[in-house]
């Protein structure tokens, strides 16, 4: 169960709203590398979580975090908004260096929110749940949301270098302070659960003799050429310290795929109904309609 | 460019089809755990890739190794679907310890594909492209890579678990190696890219003195009575070397938002015109539609 | 900013775990009348809210309860899947007067999420966030809250019926209930912003003399034989009081569209570079061709 | 089934044809508040009713209706488009006071559509039927109508202040209109219905004395100070005139939840497949290994 | 506009309902092949078509046809739905020899329906307007309606086979020939235009001088082994008449990509900000953080 | 199973990096229009070809010179935004004749993917697999493929003709010519099926005499005033010289549907549990509630 206070983690101040500015943020809400998603993500993995509670709990804490920042990205995206243009002759005849503004921010800013934030990205893409990466697995939920993060970062960082505002930069470096951490939490977590020696491969509950281990360390080559792009992934030992990596030329191992031909009765064409095309066609048209009746 | 030989990486044999099974296959090629996610995923890295040339060629290599994935797949569905029942009466009719195949077989694999495979996840929802993560920073990519390939195979090995048909064991067996080996292969190169010190935080481009510090390596606690769960995360070196693991109860450092009234012209209500709805409604409703005409 | 104790707003109990009914508690989370779009909505409304501030305090405090039963359907999800067949085999020798177990339930809880709820509808189609109905006019929002509340109440009430278990039952008497108080709740609010008379039209801030208001009242019939549904909707006042229901055979008012032909460097066919496809065809070729070069 | 005549239901006139209206008016046309979101809503809340036939006809001839408002909108962005820069040289070119016209309008009007109108919003996410509501209960829809018509109004509100373009406000001045009566037109559907006291809470056919009624009329607090925010929701009757509204704090009902383990046959890590994680890790991997072979 | 009659084109009569074949029908309306589909294409191909009036009166008359199916397989669905199990225990009781009726059908067709059509395909997933194809080129429309029109034959033959219902297959046999007929008429609109001469290649307006000739008859093959599929795209007068068809095997013209380094202010780690990794590294990261500050 | 070279099928150039002409081309990426979808769809057509293997090998080949497409254009696409403002200063400051760049540009080709191509069109939207047209029957398929090369076609003419940098019109040149060979390509494929005759209807194994043959060759008038457009579908022998065209008005064969009254128990309003709403209202309420009970 949640509560709120309705004030925010860190404050959200614009010195001069920018529209356009306004649509760049509005990644960091609905972008897949957003803020809806890791708060959904991190709650739907505490909301999933079997096995020590330890887990859940931490989870849990940091997607109640992450709410925080949608309401903050929410508030920057609505103040920047504040003088946008709701008429084409109010954008022309203001001052702008930059060219029209309508034409750089998202129209739907006014059309569909009234001056405020959506859960779209900067495209206006809506953000879709398939991104709640939440598999069960520990670990790899683990590796999933240091990708998050990491991308996360990314984005804020970028954010961070194409605004000129001060109260957005402020925010932002605390934003990429966030980030940081949760980076590095997660990765925490992963040692916590016994490192990569002890958690790979994920899942580590499937026995690998059941695999088939011919091929669990060797780097695959498709070049025609033969190369292979040799570096720490073709030789050595592999990183979780079970195996050696090797590189080789990828081969077929199997035959060229044969299946029956087509159904009659299956909405198919009669061509499709013998493996040869060559001979026969009318002869299988009739056999085919035969038995259809 | 690309090439192909119209032969199976690893041969694929079904023993007794089953429709069934060949839906929830369908995750393994349409699932946001699945092979054209990979595929897309590191081709588009693949293509994307800015600085030394041989993580472009060791992604552009794996990426064509997991089209072969695709098509391993996708001829796995074809084959199991070979006697799905075509009809009702078909259905009934058969020896169906399970009970009814159309119940729970894909029904379009029969109304839309005419017994192959689709490109779409265990309940038809088709792939979308959104998920194939290449954000222009190596590291963030391996990340998302491992996640990508510890899902794939969590993925794999349950569907290994799953099925009890020979044939299909086996070429489950032989991915499951390849994800264990994609697996070491992302963490592979991001030890090829200086390993966690180096790479950490991710972007490692952004001076970190420019990011509010403060709240680098601190977890923030969100639960109401101040507790915190402990682990690795709160204590201790942080995972870059760089700080010190801290645990703190996260406290409001901004007020409450405060967003300008709605503009009269902009399609809110007139109730919205004022920041106090107490007074002076009717005045309110003079003034916009008087600022209106 | 958020905060959370972990604890359930209700108990969740469930006396005999049900995968298929497991499947239908999804739409409840990840469906459209669900419990992501209820809190999400309200969030955002609240983040957006301009006006006076007893609005958004009041819908920042029903979105924080909203994700409390997110909480909850997630886990009677995950408890309804506790003893979820594995595997074929598993399915095939459980007792299951109802048929497979795996035909009816969504696989991907056992492929994708490992015995745990998704953010999906009943159907594994993932929640888009294209349905945050946030418009920035309040009344609208209600409108849509009501709305939203309605179809939520009905999908409950579905679910009630579907379910024989007493702990499940009891859960979702206690949402049935919340759907009530919440149907009322955004009704109040309209009452509160004035009722009927004062905010209709939505948006009232737009003056009624700027629309067409020989058409605002009347109901329009569409059937060729001019026949019209009679009902409070065709005659008596209107229901915000500003006018009096008429009803009337829809006619043309406008002619036949009439778009410019093609221009030929656009990429359509050389035919659509004229109004009339009888004469000139080879001529308006050459002329095509030549102004393209 | 259905007829036309091809002719407009209004006149539809573009005074300066402008691109970046044109990408304006695709939100009226495939946006969730647009008309082929209401046209197919009513279409199918008319196919399924059950129950007295006249709310069906009515529906069917809104419907019916709506289906003209799609065709002069497509007609309205058709017209906008006649003068769109074909190319980057003819942009540039262009007398353009607020900036390229390339910059701001829809590529995909020149890429993909041949200067015509696209059932996509206005930031080109194309228009899906998630959006049409059609539950099955009449009030349901009724309300989810009136949400349409709102947010439908409030956009061509919006668009109307927008254009400088005489023959487009004449346009939406009809639409804005029509949009009047058809908000007046659901809430007369719902008094024809027997009005608030009789249709709520929705749906009506449950019998409340199932629900958890000590909730059924209380706002939630949940703010962690305990202020609620009052209005005419914590307290006075009810708008059903069933109950009384109250005001309370949100305390949690239920404990912390607690899932079974992780099975160990299920693609879970093994450190998940006992509840505490501090003993025992070994044990429980060969215990998993053991069990799983 | 459009007007109604709200009867149906062709009776619609189910002898003995079954949920099942209710969500195979969906696809007929809101999949890919389904009437949504080809109503709604029409309908946007007739409101932008630019050129002679008579190919956009042709389409907006089949168009029309069009919706009327849509009505006719929603009512099919309603019909399907009548004695649908409502709860787990009535659906155990019935008489399935089939297997249990939840299992199978549409569980949305209850919770969120009511037991009527929704615009979904047969797993549930909503369509989606991107398929509307109108490309504001009519040859390549009639190619797309041909190709909409042949996979809805097809579909509406397996539905025939599927079904042992004589109603249904009443019904279907209708719409197969339609679908028969509307294939025909967009070859017909082909021919109308011209024929295959005077329209291909698609567009037509483009001149093919400014085509890389070389390879517009040139069949490429990509085997490794450099063996080509003949048939008679290898060899012979192409089919516009306008060239001789050759086959050849395909080869770089081009060598490997080469993009610049990443920029270090764009969020890339330091080791892209060079082309090669191995030397230089620390010096590159103090380059690109002096840079950046 | 697939092999590459990491070379280029064409060389890519680009003379002025521009980087709203970069998001012109990711229409030809992740359109509908564009080469993801071609390179899938003749892959899933491929891997799921039932029937001579001709067709197989042939739609192999081209599904694999389609993925060089894909790597040429996301080649282009990095190309042209190397020089993209990454701030807001930057963009103003430059020289833009057209404009701020950030306005017009894809903002995400900074914020998401660090100057590098995505698997979106030019809007932004993610490709979706639900465009992969794989039927399994292997005529509609073949239109399909025409249609997509036609589409394709008039984009990458669109894309020429927008474009004044000779690099990228050497390249779309190259493209064109592929396209046209392309459409040339299925359309011989047809003839290889036996042409117009053969194939059609499609599919061609459904036995035409269970058809409703009346309705087979018959174009449908919806005008309510009887006109029909003339043309080669109204008169004369049908394209596959199976019929003769005619024409007449479409009138309803079926009369209003009638579904059963709503179930007391199926969520739906008591004012809907039976057909006529003006008897018997409160008597139906309690016949309901009480069979509820």
């Amino acid at each position: 169960m949640f509560y709120t206070d309705g004030k925010l983690q860190f404050p959200v101040r614009v010195e001069r709203p920018n529209p356009v500015f306004a649509k760049a943020l509005q990644q960091a809400i609905g972008g897949v590398e957003g803020e809806i998603r890791v708060a959904m993500q991190y709650m739907f993995q505490a909301f999933g979580a079997r096995g020590p509670a330890k887990y859940r709990d931490m989870l849990l804490n940091t997607a109640t975090e992450e709410l925080g920042h949608i309401e903050m990205l929410a508030t920057a995206v609505a103040l920047n908004l504040e003088k946008a243009p709701l008429s084409i002759q109010e954008d022309i005849s203001a001052d702008t260096a930059a060219g029209a503004v309508l034409n750089g921010m998202d129209m739907r800013h006014v059309l569909s929110a009234g001056l405020a934030a959506m859960p779209v990205d900067a495209n206006g893409v809506p953000f879709d749940m398939s991104h709640i990466y939440a598999s069960g697995n520990l670990a790899a939920d683990m590796y999933s949301n240091v990708c998050a993060e990491s991308t996360g970062r990314a984005l804020a960082v970028r954010l961070y270098n194409m605004t000129d505002d001060t109260g957005m930069k402020e925010m932002l470096a605390f934003m990429i302070a966030r980030d940081t951490m949760h980076q590095q939490q997660w990765l925490a977590a992963l040692e916590d659960m016994g490192g990569d020696e002890m958690n790979l491969p994920i899942p580590n509950s499937f026995p690998q003799e059941k695999e088939n281990q011919t091929y669990s360390y060797a780097y695959f080559g498709h070049m025609v050429d033969g190369s292979i792009p040799e570096g720490r992934w073709t030789a050595g030992p592999s990183m979780d310290g079970k195996g050696e990596f090797t590189a080789m030329r990828s081969e077929p191992m199997g035959g060229k795929p044969s299946l029956a031909p087509a159904r009659p009765d299956g909405g198919a064409q009669v061509a499709q109904t013998s493996k040869s095309g060559t001979t026969g066609l009318l002869g299988s048209i009739e056999g085919a309609i035969e038995r259809n009746i």
